[in-house]
């Protein structure tokens, strides 16, 4: 049924328009479209499905590591849900990788007593097969452990002690996180045992941080493992009295043949079949350690209940919308990147793409990656944002998120909604990533956001690409 | 070698008279107990003495539960302390209890998908003997578990889902203890197979507490744990949706025989033999699971800093000081009630005593427990802690602690110096509870409170007792 904006909706897109006078000017009450966007943004600024459907996904779906039993209920329960929701088309595409799983793992410093460490093994670590034990050779970061002779580090335990900072960006991750990536690497070549590094968050818990190593092709790894940040700073504190210190480690875990999952993928149709859709993606697979709440079930929900606050629209947009929920992103963007395999003809109906997969922190920046044609659209898109507390920066390129990130490189405009990533490392690949972490006000302000952005990327008359490829 | 106030202690104590204007009028120029204390005072805001034998205590000894190796690195360890500072007599004095030993713990929700749950078991507890699995009988609190009839729960696994509030004074722990400490007979008399209690902590973090079951004489308890808050909210949530839900419980826990350990004891002496002694009292065991930082390592550290302060004085106070620092208070305060049963006799060399045992939140607040002719007493000792944000409360009074309000209630008068205990709970008996949970500063701020305690105490000359015996 055709639903037009009731009294309250009225009266909440009168506040919204007092908040955000640049979005309400001269030209807003002729424009059909800020008038379609402030009602969306209204409902979305009080719907709580983004939020039970973010409850549904932990509670009755709960961890989802690729090629687990949770994965495979997880796309059974998104299909579900999206057809509920009332999307036009729903489907699947198969996505196939190598599954790792994860057994027993525990650690010990030895000094003159043992204490057992919270830890955890990387994803793609092989195993210690059996009890490991070593010397420990520290390294303050990623780099030192590269300039490192092979004398050093021969047959000990490598730890790299490198701490991340916080901030709203998300900080020095793609720095620290160099040592996850490459640092089993590195050891191997230089004839450690195994490594260990302090996690790479922010927090001051007793929970490790896992996350993929990088598996670049034809080297091989040692066992390796992250420690919480409290227990990087008693073996760096150990370790500094001079006293000998030694690990034990054990991890039971490894690859274990092959498995296919799939990337969900739903539309709402647009009225024009010929103008292509909006492509809006997450990724439907976590690790295992906790529920995915913040990564990326935050996203799953953010990008489907913007879709259906714009299926419930009593006129269609003109183009559709397109909601991907990628497979195994974590593990190494195999469901993004057989995406953008599959679907690399079909750029041209890729209109652009967004993804949200940074939690649950409230979107406060507008990037993008279009033509230099389209930059006076983005303009009007960041004054329609605007109310919501987010501003536009014309300086930075957008990246496309992980999965769609992979269109991107092959020319399809993108844009990113910049998240508060303050809070985001403090539980990122931990067991504290569940529910209680996300903040329902947050999400809904992303879902307004989302909903802006699409209901604009689908009315939108001015073409935002091509792009050159970037690969 | 005697030592009077440097320059820079002069400028500190100008600055401290400066902002406390009560404790400085009048007669505090002519008051040499005012001006020794402004002078320690200033000392001990400078002083990293707490915080570094708080660093050596969590990681030269780490965790210290009763009868463990751990324990008894931590009685050698603070007997070594104690003279290595200067104290004038330091003896240990033997405790005896049986000793509970935790082995290996999990338990997983099963409903349509298993999922691991962060849990341990509560200290006391018997173990499962292998996999105990159940369906789950949820009670809102403890007093529901005691109104039920036994065929609610007979076979069936008792869930006590009462939340911890999160307070400066340390909210309705009392209250929601009920459950850990009782809940394990309750549920046995009603033929239940085992309890789960949501933790009794105010964090949001996948970490149990632990902490102990009463063990009252006579009565038998059923096989119990804590699961953590995000835990229990998952567990509540499923429960409510309806759908089937069993728990998979294993606990390796038990008594194994008896174990004997000490409550180590320094002394600082007076100029008057006959004087007695004010008594400064913390807890020298932990918990397992973290490495008992706030703990009670703090207490620790914070007394034996005060103390180390006066010993260094250029005149010795009237009266002693005496630091015990008591074995076992956490399985049943066996240390305390120890102490009071030898020292049953010698209450009156007690002046009076308190204890530190509520972490390194700041100090807030006085109360005391005293005769009514020494009130003008406690309101001038208020006098000397109001510059350092503390304020008294002549309406409150003293517990003495879980280990000295032994003594208290033999008679023995007591001071309360109540903290900020905003984050206590968050850690309190959880893997968390590590050196980094400590602000130094704030434990400058409780060293200055103590050794003001303890000087004025030293010094009075005025009785604070004899109180009756409350016992």
């Amino acid at each position: 049924m055709p639903r037009g904006p009731d009294p309250l909706n009225k009266i909440i897109t009168l506040f919204v328009c007092l908040v955000g006078l640049t979005a309400c000017g001269q030209d807003s009450k002729t424009d059909a479209i800020s008038e379609n966007i402030q009602n969306l943004q209204a409902q979305a600024l009080q719907s709580d499905l983004a939020y039970s459907l973010l409850h549904a996904l932990t509670t009755e779906v709960g961890p989802r590591m690729a090629g687990s039993d949770g994965d495979r209920r997880a796309v059974q329960w998104s299909r579900t849900i999206m057809e509920s929701l009332g999307f036009d088309k729903v489907w699947v595409e198969p996505v196939t990788f190598p599954v790792w799983r994860r057994g027993e793992e525990s650690a010990s410093l030895i000094t003159s007593y043992s204490l057992p460490l919270a830890v955890t093994a990387l994803g793609g670590s092989p195993g210690t097969e059996g009890q490991l034990r070593g010397e420990i050779v520290r390294f303050d970061n990623f780099q030192a452990l590269v300039d490192a002779e092979a004398s050093q580090v021969q047959g000990k335990i490598v730890f790299i002690n490198e701490r991340m900072e916080k901030s709203q960006a998300g900080g020095n991750y793609s720095k620290v996180v160099q040592g996850r990536h490459n640092g089993p690497y590195v050891a191997a070549e230089r004839g450690a045992l195994a490594l260990v590094i302090r996690s790479v968050g922010t927090d001051d818990n007793r929970l490790a941080h896992t996350g993929m190593i990088a598996r670049p092709e034809g080297r091989t790894a040692v066992p390796s493992a992250a420690i919480s940040n409290p227990d990087a700073d008693l073996l760096e504190s150990v370790i500094r009295s001079g006293k000998p210190v030694e690990l034990e480690l054990n991890l039971d875990c490894g690859f274990d043949g092959a498995a296919t999952s799939f990337n969900v993928i739903g539309e709402v149709s647009g009225s024009d079949p010929d103008a292509g859709f909006f492509a809006l993606g997450a990724h439907l697979d976590s690790w295992d350690l906790g529920t995915g709440a913040i990564d990326d079930g935050a996203g799953v929900v953010i990008i489907m209940a913007a879709a259906k606050l714009i299926a419930d629209m009593p006129q269609r947009s003109h183009r559709g919308l397109r909601v991907i929920l990628f497979a195994n992103e974590e593990q190494n963007v195999y469901g993004g990147r057989e995406y953008a395999r599959a679907h690399a003809n079909e750029i041209a109906l890729h209109f652009a793409g967004a993804e949200s997969d940074f939690g649950s922190g409230r979107v406060l920046g507008l990037v993008a990656s279009v033509n230099d044609d389209a930059r006076p659209a983005i303009e009007k898109l960041a004054r329609q944002l605007a109310p919501l507390g987010i501003s536009y920066d014309a300086s930075k390129s957008a990246y496309g998120g992980a999965d769609l990130g992979q269109m991107r490189k092959l020319g399809m405009p993108a844009i990113d909604l910049r998240q508060d990533g303050s809070q985001y490392f403090d539980n990122h690949h931990t067991a504290n990533d569940t529910l209680d972490k996300v903040d329902p006000d947050d999400l809904k302000q992303n879902v307004a956001a989302w909903v802006t952005l699409a209901w604009f990327m689908a009315e939108s008359q001015q073409a935002l690409g091509p792009l050159e490829s970037a690969k």
